[in-house]
């Protein structure tokens, strides 16, 4: 499977998801996956959680907690999860405040290694 | 209440809970009750993620995707759940590894309201 397939097979099999997307961790996506956009642009808005991750891991290893293996940030319009494929990529979710959070997790912590053996 | 009762009684309700604080979106803590401080420097890390939580904020407002209610930061070592009490504080309470996620999400969810009440 693509990189691109695996990110569309996440959107397809989580309720409530809006973009799957395989990105490096200075921000520049690899591949995305767009089910439904809505109101916020959602490209732009995972480009800066990018961010949110660095500033994570780099206080992380500050204080010896280990690697970041997983990120959810929720906000009243938008639920993403990140979650870490190596140490210079990573996949994120984007879902509804109601999508189902349970499901994306689940989903991203068993496709990360197939995206990982295909980096 | 005080807001230590509020806290502490977070730590003895979800398993594994090391640490439950309220903080200033500044970093500077308001209070804190540490159950097991285990390996990790757990009050330095969370006035760290202080300023994940900024980042996420500056983000989600850049992109109109509304305020940031939750963050949860898992690393090989701790989970951490950052709810936000009012636009200048927030909580966060930290976990083993395999502590209860579900279980913190929602005590922090009810805790904080009552928090808010007493600032």
């Amino acid at each position: 499977m693509s990189f691109h397939e695996h990110l569309e097979q996440v959107c397809r099999s989580v309720d409530g998801a809006v973009a799957c997307s395989l990105m490096g961790v200075d921000g520049i996506e690899v591949d995305t996956h767009v089910a439904d956009g809505g109101a916020v642009d959602v490209k732009s808005l995972l480009v800066e959680y990018s961010g949110v991750l660095r500033s994570a891991k780099e206080a992380a290893e500050a204080h010896e907690a280990g690697g970041v293996a997983e990120i959810a940030i929720a906000t009243d319009k938008l639920l993403a999860v990140v979650r870490t494929v190596s140490p210079e990529y990573f996949m994120v979710v984007a879902l509804t405040p109601d999508g189902n959070f349970g499901k994306a997790r689940y989903l991203l912590r068993v496709t990360a290694p197939k995206l990982r053996s295909e980096l």
